[in-house]
């Protein structure tokens, strides 16, 4: 029986140098914190991570930084599905060497009005060219973005022809019709977990996994006292809450930038500001606004501040 | 003054083996054979080319070997937009070195909803990081499939602010009123190719360049005689035929696989057919259909046959 992942999982922020490349120190640093913090699982390079704004050869560094920076590989589940097969194959494939507990597969995101057994044919053809047991693949269904949506049928000939390496879900189309209909086809055995922080009460009573939320860089704390407490009398007020923060954040600029920017304002470190392009940073307008509505609501970063991060062993 | 790019342009098949490695003798002797039956230039690694299923050393070992394969660099125009930054620079680079006579760029199609000024930061980025002043970009405007359009004030903007460097446009919209605004907003110094064959009369008599078009694949020479008699009396007439062949050929199947499968009937070499997932190969059915329907059309491909093919040398 594979072990399925659960619980908050966040799909870490990349922080990037002024040249754009990759901050490792900061990267590593940050998963400690999420892991510190609330997270039972990290997911990098997700669509908050700017994932497809970094080259696969990049993408195994920092995978392997992460890991020598004494991450668990068990708790990683990295982001591999890619446009072109042999960078799937390859990406997923350095995951399962490295130990990752599971990996995140976009499905290919460039080719549009692809029907079902094409699709089946690419995961099949990764899942044989990888050829490897321990694998262990969840699936990402993000229309909105990807524009190549994952449909029920395909994912029960999914799990039916591989039940054992095609585990689970993350569905971030921000849609309850189709979270619910997840639930009710393939939950429990089939790990299902919410990309919208206003749905994981209800995932989590549906017999879901959990959620990767790009709120989770921030809110692991919050978001994990909910998975913690769903069964409880406070489970309510604790998911009203995450729904008025997110609320709160949405809205104001490209969610990556928002949310480095709250980063950045809590450790009181701008080097977590700067994104790739085509992403936008936040302006000075909008990175005052954030900051003066988040403190108005009362929401802190525990033990995230820059006497802390200056404390930590760079990676 | 830099030597625009203009005539008939073929977006290169990709043949592959049955591994799905990339077939480099099959796609060097294509490139021959477009270059002798009409094409003016070739822009491999287009959307018709499966681009997007390739990773990027595998595109820069296909560019090499074309060029070791005698196909003259001044004649090509890769297709290097990725949706990594750090890829399209990689290739955008890479191109430019090899000598090639201009790059075909698409915007980086993860992220959508992406203002203008984030497009114009990417592409600024690129081109600076590429530091080439032998760059010659023609941006690749195809929002049915990449999701992220190129609007008239970012093309605007980047003329502008690099004039010797962003030197055209690919708009495979399929709306006339898109080229029609592109061709009298930027037209004739800025080199305008249309993506759709039945728009190929209209561009050339609105000052465009000429056509970046699936279709250049099976019929250069088709499409040559139009570019070259386009003010002659007998214009209307090459289009009337061009526009009946795409509307015979398209519809069928994913349009990848349908050019595979008529360069595969003409070649009488099945080897042709094979597509990358998530594109399917042609059914049998599709397969037979198609044939009957281009020979009752009359349609041929000059000196493409067996033999022919197995008479060159392999690259």
């Amino acid at each position: 029986m594979t072990q399925r992942m659960k619980g908050v999982l966040a799909p870490v922020l990349t922080p990037v140098k002024p040249d754009l490349s990759a901050d490792i120190g900061r990267f590593v640093r940050h998963c400690r914190w999420l892991l510190d913090h609330g997270c039972s699982g990290l997911a990098p390079f997700g669509t908050s991570s700017e994932a497809n704004s970094f080259s696969t050869d990049e993408r195994v560094a920092m995978l392997e930084a992460l890991v020598a920076g004494g991450i668990p590989a068990a708790q990683l589940m990295p982001g591999t599905g890619c446009s072109a097969l042999s960078d799937t194959v390859r990406l997923t494939a350095h995951a399962v060497k490295l130990g990752c507990g599971g990996v995140l597969m976009l499905p290919p995101f460039y080719y549009k009005n692809i029907p079902d057994d094409g699709l089946y044919r690419y995961f099949a053809d990764v899942i044989e060219r990888v050829g490897d047991a321990r694998l262990n693949i969840y699936l990402y269904h993000i229309p909105q973005m990807a524009n190549v949506p994952l449909s029920l049928g395909l994912i029960e000939r999914l799990i039916k022809a591989y039940p054992s390496t095609v585990v689970g879900i993350k569905d971030s189309a921000g849609d309850w019709n189709n979270t619910q209909a997840l639930l009710k086809a393939f939950a429990p055995d089939f790990a299902i977990f919410t990309g919208k922080d206003a749905f994981l009460l209800q995932t989590l009573q549906g017999g879901g996994a959990g959620c990767i939320t790009a709120c989770a860089n921030i809110n692991p704390h919050g978001l994990n006292a909910l998975y913690q407490a769903a069964r409880s009398t406070t489970a309510e007020e604790l998911q009203a809450q995450i729904t008025k923060l997110v609320n709160l954040i949405d809205g104001r600029a490209y969610f990556v930038a928002t949310y480095k920017g709250i980063v950045a304002h809590y450790a009181a470190d701008p080097g977590w500001l700067t994104v790739r392009p085509p992403i936008l940073e936040l302006t000075p307008q909008q990175k005052n606004d954030l900051a003066r509505d988040l403190t108005a609501f009362g929401f802190t970063m525990p033990s995230l501040d820059a006497a802390d991060r200056h404390s930590r062993p760079a990676a």
